[in-house]
Formats: C-alpha cells, sequence, structure tokens
C-alpha cells in the first residue's frame, strides 16, 4: 500500500445541499460535472460527496443498523486508496486481509468503468480500493 | 477556507492494535512519538489515530448517544483544516458558520500548544480548524 488516501468520500443525506455548503459556503473547488456525486479536487487527498444510502450500497453494507462484516454500524463515509490496475486492487485488498482487515466487498468490475472492493479497518471504518480508469487518484 | 484537508483523524477504539494494522499491517509510515496519538505522514492529507472518546471529548461531544450541536450521533473521525495563524482560525470558523455550518466548540488555546475549534458540515461531520505551531500542515 502507498502512503496515500487518494479520496475521502461523505455520505450525505441530500447532495445538492451539502454541494453548495462546500462549493459556495467554503469555497471549495469542484472538479468535473458528474451526475449523483460531487468532487472535489484538492492538494493531496481529494474529497467527494455521495449520498449516504448509494455509498452504503456500494459497499454492499446496510446504511442503517450493524455491518456484521465491519463490526460496527456504517461510519457513514470511506477512505479511498486508488491503485494503477486491477491486478493491484486484489493485491492490496489481501494485503489488507493479512493486516487483519475484514473483507467487506469482493474487488469486482463497477458501473463507471472501473474495478473495486472494500475492506474494513479494525474499527470498521472503510476503505475502498480502486482502480479508476477515467480519474487518475494514484 | 484553501482547498486542502490537512489530516484526518480516526477515533479508534484500541489505539495499540489500530497504529499496529495501519503501521505493520498496511505499511504506512508513521511520523514522530507522540503519547496517545499515532500520525502518519502521507502524500498530501495525513492520518491519525486517536481513541474515540478522546476525539468526541476533544471536539466537545458526547462519544455516544446524539450530538445536539452536529445534529447527529458521533461519526467517530474528524476532518481537520489547519491554517497558520489564530485569526485564520476565527476567520475560517466564522466562514463556515456562515455557510450554514453549526460551530460546535469556539476556537481556544489547545493542551498541545496550539488553538482550536470545530464545525459541524450539513450532516454533522466534523472539522476541527487549527493553528499548530509544532506541526506544519497548512
Amino acid at each position: 500500500m502507498e502512503p496515500r488516501i487518494s479520496l475521502i468520500t461523505l455520505g450525505v443525506t441530500d447532495l445538492a445541499r451539502s454541494t453548495a455548503f462546500y462549493r459556495d459556503g467554503l469555497g471549495l473547488p469542484t472538479e468535473g460535472d458528474y451526475e449523483g456525486v460531487t468532487f472535489f479536487k484538492l492538494r493531496g487527498t481529494w474529497l467527494s460527496l455521495y449520498p449516504r444510502v448509494a455509498l452504503a450500497a456500494d459497499a454492499g453494507v446496510p446504511a442503517d443498523g450493524e455491518v456484521p462484516a465491519a463490526g460496527g454500524a456504517f461510519p457513514g463515509f470511506a477512505l479511498a486508496h486508488n491503485v494503477s490496475s486491477k491486478a493491484a486492487v486484489d493485491a492490496t485488498l489481501q494485503q489488507a486481509q493479512s493486516a487483519g482487515a475484514r473483507l467487506v466487498k469482493l474487488a469486482q468490475d463497477a458501473e463507471w468503468g472501473g474495478y473495486s472492493g472494500y475492506f474494513a479497518d479494525p474499527d470498521g471504518y472503510l476503505w475502498e480500493v480502486a482502480w479508476n480508469p477515467g480519474l487518475d487518484l494514484t
């Protein structure tokens, strides 16, 4: 694993409201124009906003209540570690499991054209490991 | 506000266990040797681990149950936006409030020698705004 958090995604209840807060209120610069997700291109780690329910669904965990695989409730956000190939996704998830992480979602092809899976750290915080051919965050 | 997340702090239940997971298991590089907190110096945004209860206390919110000022339960983590002066802390908190954020903790001198306060975004996610004369994360 490289020493890098590529992206922090906050699961939000009202994407338009949260986008306005961060973009217009705090002045953070958006990047691109995507349906259903807002990216802020920051120095270092990017921030993204995504509906809370959709984020839970992407990780394959319930949005409310217990997350058996993660050992706690859905924390509402995910850190992302992007890598440069599908093989590196698999290798990183394997490394995390060897380190004691719980595999929450096996890596698979994603609707957005990439490949990703999720693991949970000892407290149930979610990390997505992703290969994204459309957005270089490695 | 500058386009930067300085630090992500995960509130953890067992600092030694989580430090071992990220340092030994995932191979992330630690920075410094501090009592009660672990810093990982990453490219871009740093990661830190801090006891969950202590993180809630630092923000001045209950570790479990509702957080009235934040409009929800303690999310377990905080993003940090570090700035280069006490005046910039005050100004940034003011900007966040003008943008609709809830002020969770008025900026004040901190035990660790800096000055910080907290606001909550529309979903109750916590941001610490900090001036830290001992660690340049601006």
